[in-house]
């Protein structure tokens, strides 16, 4: 990943795509969300959804797996070409999380980030801080869900 | 559940606890935040946070399981008493979840809600929006989590 000098308002990262199955719509809400919609397709039919449809928790982590292999996949090819590699994290939270659409069994969410902002990390002198907002979009093209993170990025190394 | 006119600014909830091990500790993330600091304890131990963590995501999804046990056990009580049970939900979104502290191997966080504001609706005439602020506390109660989500939740119908 890139140091926080070399990362600019604007810049986007295609952070991959996911194609939700009932299966592991269900495995996850047994877990972590058991309400009716997300585990019972006849449920789902009658409920205000009218199908069944992911935990917005699920929709989020999902996001989370992707922006990992993301980053790895850009660190292996920095380290490829034999470039240094900043560190990115951690993240403190998120503000303003939206579910926007239900993500219906089937749907291929495309998950982009871009940044909106940059400043120096006042706590962390070695650090900057990027903000950047996050949006999933199924294959309509409609938003199902968005936020904004802030995140640690590692300041380029002074040469003496 | 109670009905919008039956919740006061004040209101809390004892939404329930968990305690973290290892074990799930690593299956969460590797399926959905694969970071080695949440995967391999000594890995974990040369990071910032110095042992075996778990995922900020984790964190936050095991409130969102203890909320729905929590909320179908207040209606089951509701339903034994022969009391009507108002429909709370969807959330629409958070605001402002911070992580503040990390989750440790044998941790056990207690997660509590508050309502800090009632408003009516005025997309949904049958419904009015509570505002919650959520918090998860470690046993030596320092916060380790915190979030703001508002919720739709039914009125009383009004008799004829």
């Amino acid at each position: 990943m890139k140091y926080f000098e070399d990362i600019q308002v604007g810049d986007n990262y295609a952070v991959g795509r996911h194609t939700f199955n009932s299966d592991e719509i269900k495995v996850f809400a047994r877990r972590f969300d058991p309400q009716l919609f997300h585990l019972d397709e006849a449920v789902a039919e009658r409920s205000h959804f009218g199908a069944l449809c992911a935990s917005g928790w699920h929709t989020a982590v999902v996001w989370m797996r992707l922006m990992v292999d993301y980053r790895r996949a850009a660190a292996e090819v920095a380290r490829a070409r034999g470039e240094p590699i900043a560190s990115h994290g951690p993240a403190l939270g998120f503000r303003d999380l939206k579910w926007l659409k239900p993500v219906y069994v089937g749907d291929t969410i495309e998950y982009k980030s871009e940044v909106t902002a940059t400043r120096p990390s006042n706590s962390r002198p070695g650090s900057g801080l990027i903000t950047v907002v996050s949006t999933g979009a199924n294959q309509k093209g409609e938003p199902v869900i968005s936020f904004i993170s802030t995140v640690f990025v590692e300041r380029r190394p002074e040469i003496p």
